[in-house]
């Protein structure tokens, strides 16, 4: 056998998560009672019914060709009714220019860490972070950076500025924020934006920042997610409609370039390239043309804001330590005892499936993927109360 | 501006076929009269009525998460479909765990290549060739080998084996072949199969073949195309449903591992891993449910046929040099006066739009891609007779 080496290594050392989730699999599977499980963010809520509609009516249409390849960067109409809602959301003047669509959030993020990367190229991201990012970065040449942030899951401004080497190509941020449901604030986005216009000027190159939300509109306290657009003009937005319409197996979702930045054409014409290059070619046909007319639909935000207060609520008056999240579908306690690991083990134990902090970067806390009928919370509640005692 | 040096360099070297597209398509828009376009592989045929009646079947069918994450490497069901079809082809006992569903051949090459691939390691593939390959091999650290092709464009076993040196790490084919429509043949394969056992033994380490066949359901003159599985056993198939069952937008495919490969499963888990960390994630999850009955169903194979035997018997009667084709829908003739370039400029100025053999790294030839209406075909045909003059 001789797999790369390289993959070799990543599976290996990936491994104690994956005996976790095969554990998961056959607790699930033992029949001894119910398993409480809060380990993936795979939303068990379904696409609005404005989705279904759609859909039918996209299968109904006899047009023909609706199955071909199209240019790689997607319809042109769905690409226009992507712009309009974002200039809509924003008040910039998106065009259809401004945006590809994409193979999800993840065929996002690959298509344009791709078209910015040279070997060598640093991306820095705060702490607590998605793994997946590692292993982003590391496809095209690039080392992932990671930057502890603050207490309250802000991005640290100071703590990446400390980070910038002349290596720095990338700044990669998730808001709102897996796995601590933060939604980073504007005052935070606008020292970022002004941290890195300085910086690229001390540098002498352009340092870019993408902002990957895909939970952008699963928000409970606020009307709108601050934007990286309003903070910075080299930035790139990946999204997807995984969670906001609920079609995460689709694989379904767009970048979006700046209308400030500088030679958008050409950051359009190379993430056109890389889109193709990687094999991705374009985003699934029939998806696209779904989603054409959904750019103002959501899914019900209320089903989850009613889970993040019961879990909020509940795990705060029993004493866990917990920043409130305001947006996603994700809770991150500290740790009771302070050691994630044996946290998680003791949870497993009971039929508490939760995953630990150490997976993100972060130990001494654990993540609660509350995208679950109400019933798992109610029914796991007094298993995290008895975990205390 | 400061994207990737590497993709700012592909993307200027990429220009002159390009320019060529960007012409063509001011063509189509000038209201000159007709463009006979022979210059894209995206047929112009629908996808069969079962493919609609098993669309509709799936879409109206409301059980609850259908558009959810999937295990990464797809739906078990859809799996053990393709693994029965390829069982009942092939005769050889494909299971469930022999295949993994991508996001088409693209997606399936570079899953594969990610998997296998260590920086420096070379990559072996017969002229001329699909220039997308050299891509995907460079994505993943790999450098594209490649080797003439004998006068027949079958792969010329002895210049393959001359190219083999300690770093070689895979056998990339193509058959059917794109451009120029040949099936490889049985003893060809079983030839390459004794050459990678015997070349493997000798580096001491496995040499994989890799063979890329989305069209191995479009073939003319034979039942079935002969298979590397029954030629080597270190081998993986990719294919797609983008033409035999015209699709191409859709982005479905699949890999499929030799049963007899040494440790499949471990082939499996690094294919499962770089199918995620790729950002591909899964295959679209609805049109995997819709290929998963559609295993057995194929296009109109003699829609094609007649635009081959047309082409074929038009240009050798109007004295073109060309090598018959079997598969696939590609023509692929000798151009007259031997510079490709200036041969399909001239045809150009005809408005008939054909792709150069130098964009395939075999000048001196010139791809008619005819997956188009006969309407296109007669139309142009009077246009290549008067090109020869």
């Amino acid at each position: 056998m001789a797999i790369s080496r390289k993959i070799s290594d990543f599976i290996g050392r990936a491994s104690f998560i994956r005996k976790m989730f095969e554990e998961a699999a056959r607790m699930r599977a033992d029949g001894q009672g119910p398993v409480y499980d809060f380990s993936l963010g795979n939303p068990d809520l379904e696409p609005p019914e404005a989705f279904r509609e759609r859909l039918f009516a996209v299968v109904g249409d006899k047009s023909p060709g609706t199955h071909k390849y199209m240019a790689n960067v997607g319809y042109e109409s769905t690409r226009r009714a992507v712009a309009a809602a974002l200039e809509r959301e924003l008040g910039l003047p998106f065009t259809a220019d401004s945006v590809i669509m994409t193979v999800g959030a993840g065929g996002a993020l690959n298509t344009v860490l791709k078209a910015l990367l040279d070997d060598g190229d640093e991306v820095i991201t705060p702490l607590p972070f998605f793994v997946e990012y590692g292993f982003y970065a590391d496809n095209h040449g690039g080392a992932l950076v990671k930057v502890p942030s603050r207490d309250d899951f802000q991005p640290d401004v100071e703590a990446i500025e400390a980070a910038i080497t002349p290596q720095t190509k990338v700044l990669l941020t998730n808001s709102p924020h897996n796995p601590t449901g933060v939604v980073y604030s504007a005052e935070v986005l606008a020292a970022l934006g002004d941290l890195l216009r300085r910086k690229s000027e001390e540098l002498g190159h352009t340092i870019y920042w993408i902002s990957d939300e895909p939970y952008r509109k699963l928000i409970y306290d606020i009307d709108r997610c601050p934007s990286l657009f309003e903070a910075y003009e080299s930035s790139i937005m990946v999204t997807s409609h995984s969670k906001d319409l609920g079609l995460p197996g689709e694989r379904i979702g767009y970048l979006a370039i700046s209308p400030k930045a500088d030679d958008p054409a050409t950051l359009f014409g190379a993430m056109a390239f890389t889109n193709r290059t990687l094999g991705f070619v374009n985003a699934p046909a029939l998806m696209q043309r779904v989603v054409e007319d959904l750019q103002e639909v959501t899914v019900d935000i209320e089903w989850y804001r009613r889970k993040r207060d019961l879990l909020y609520d509940s795990l705060t008056r029993f004493g866990y330590e917990v920043t409130k999240p305001e947006g996603a579908f994700y809770i991150f306690p500290k740790a009771p005892g302070g050691d994630d690991m044996s946290f998680v083990a003791r949870m497993q134990e009971k039929r508490v499936l939760v995953v630990p902090g150490t997976g993100f970067g972060s130990p001494g806390y654990f993540r609660i993927a509350y995208c679950v009928d109400d019933s798992v919370i109610e029914g796991a509640l007094p298993l995290f109360e008895e975990a205390l005692g």
